[in-house]
């Protein structure tokens, strides 16, 4: 059995969705329990499974605007907290929130904890591209760590290449460096020597450099670069598509007869191809590099959206990456960096 | 008479577009004068103008793979080589190319010549946003320099804003810093320093960190951030649209009938919106921080495109940001960094 300890009291739409896409996963997935993580009063009238889940109570919740390493010392019965605590004891395999990011992250860090030998784990989305031969690109680090070291981008690589082999079911991923031209010496000082530390990586399958203007056309299937930037790249990626789809809705919705008649026949049409850029089917970001699986849902998710983290934590917690990164770092010698 | 040294050979339609461009920008503008540079017996072919041009003959020029700091020392003939002395040597005021970016930065700061204290020009395009209030988006280095300092983007800052106030008529620019999130306390250890920085520059407008997920909704006026992550940004941007809006044109080409003809009906409203987001209305990008405008034209620019970059640089040449750039800087103490 499974067991996926979920914060109910995370997200826009608390506990509702929390509850109903644990609903969907307890009826789709005969091999999970549920621990739900909670205000019990507010959780059980969403509430239908009943076999597999159990309701932890927790009178307390961290808040979107709380700041995050502080909110997790001091809440220490929030639900969130007791989520990752139930983790670190064993109580349960995978840690799911669509609450604030930078609380579960640090719940990641400071509860589940580092696997040894991992400096910094890293935050990793999956999201959708526009090609058929490449069509996940996994981006690793999306905002864990503001500051990285080359070796740092190493081991996102290393991480990133488990979960993309034994996850998204791909033999050998291809990875690629985040960079500012495609030549070997392009860049700043991290990305340059991080290339170095890549190229050299001979379990790896490194591509090269590869440049933000092509992540969507899947040149590779992973691409690793510092958290700042990941960061940068992943909003600048979600608010673009989202300025214009909503700029398209206003012109078209907009527009005299002619122009409204179309978009009524064009509807359908582009209504599929925003599903297809609807990046929660895979899953929520996961921060990989703990001692089990930390997946951040959208705050805005949906029961669906919920439901495909659920999923994407028991796809994890069943492909054995933890204990396979945990095995391969546990070797090496200790990185030759600083916490 | 303002005297603009175009090169001819730069850009995917050289010397096509920079000629007819040059002739459309002649026949507009009574008080520009244009040096062009290159292959007089391909220049002639499309030259229409006769009064107020010159051809300088340059046998040589530079390729879009060429390596830009050799490319520029080696090719002492070239025709951004010889265009950008042109400059240095007072016989134009600005250079304009549609070539090599690398090569014409490397021409800029090393033949043009950097103001005197400030360390680093940057490379600043003015984007299309969706905002009514705020409709152009400069940003702040776009890739001039892959590592920063924090002091590189308080000046960066401060040249943006002269050119918002004086060239994009802004009167009061509010300028964002780039961060990974919009508390103050967020970001890496160089926007955190730079944070610091803006907020105590009491001649500016500080607005505070802006996120990326935000940026064409038009927060600000001016975003800076270092070049390695505003190139990875505006290559998102500039990604992110043009996989989109063809991933729309093939669904509502490929898609049945119905879909077909509603296609026929929004066509006009679709290409209207996308000329909105056509980012060479504005011109170039400018390397902002040298002795005079060095104007960037996308390589793939049309007439069009290079009569606004051309249209671009009178402007800036008028407007006396250069000497009032020149003015500020001077009175201050050297800047605590080194080259």
């Amino acid at each position: 059995m499974i067991r996926i300890a979920v914060d109910a009291m995370g997200g826009d739409f608390a506990p509702e969705s929390a509850v109903k896409g644990v609903n969907l996963a307890i009826a789709a997935f005969d091999n999970i329990e549920v621990l739900l993580f909670g205000d019990q009063d507010k959780i059980r009238p969403y509430l239908e499974a009943t076999a597999r889940v159990e309701i932890i109570h927790t009178p307390e919740k961290i808040n979107g605007d709380d700041e995050p390493v502080r909110a997790i010392r001091k809440k220490k019965n929030a639900s969130m907290v007791l989520a990752a605590q139930a983790v670190k004891e064993g109580q349960a395999d995978a840690l799911l929130s669509a609450g604030n990011t930078g609380a579960l992250l640090a719940s990641g860090l400071l509860i589940v904890g580092r696997i040894k030998n991992i400096d910094r784990p890293g935050l990793m989305p999956v999201l959708p591209t526009a090609s058929s031969q490449h069509p996940y690109l996994v981006l690793m680090d999306a905002g864990a760590n503001a500051d990285c070291k080359p070796v740092n981008l190493l081991q996102f690589a290393v991480l990133a290449n488990f979960y993309a082999q034994r996850v998204l079911g791909i033999a050998q991923p291809k990875i690629g460096l985040l960079n500012n031209g495609t030549e070997a010496t392009k860049g700043n000082e991290l990305s340059k020597a991080a290339y170095e530390l890549l190229a050299a990586e001979t379990s790896l399958d490194f591509y090269g450099n590869v440049e933000t203007k092509t992540l969507l056309d899947g040149p590779v299937d992973i691409v690793v670069t510092d958290g700042f930037t990941g960061n940068a790249v992943l909003k600048t990626l979600e608010g673009t598509s989202k300025t214009l789809f909503g700029l398209i809705k206003s012109q078209l919705l907009g527009g005299g007869l002619k122009t409204k008649l179309g978009a009524l026949l064009v509807k359908d049409a582009l209504s599929g191809l925003r599903d297809n850029f609807d990046d929660t089917k895979q899953g929520g970001a996961v921060l990989l590099g703990v001692k089990a699986p930390v997946i951040k849902a959208h705050g805005s998710s949906n029961e669906q959206a919920i439901f495909n983290a659920i999923r994407q934590a028991r796809t994890i917690v069943e492909s054995g990456i933890i204990q396979e990164a945990t095995d391969y770092f546990g070797q090496e010698q200790p990185a030759q960096t600083e916490e």
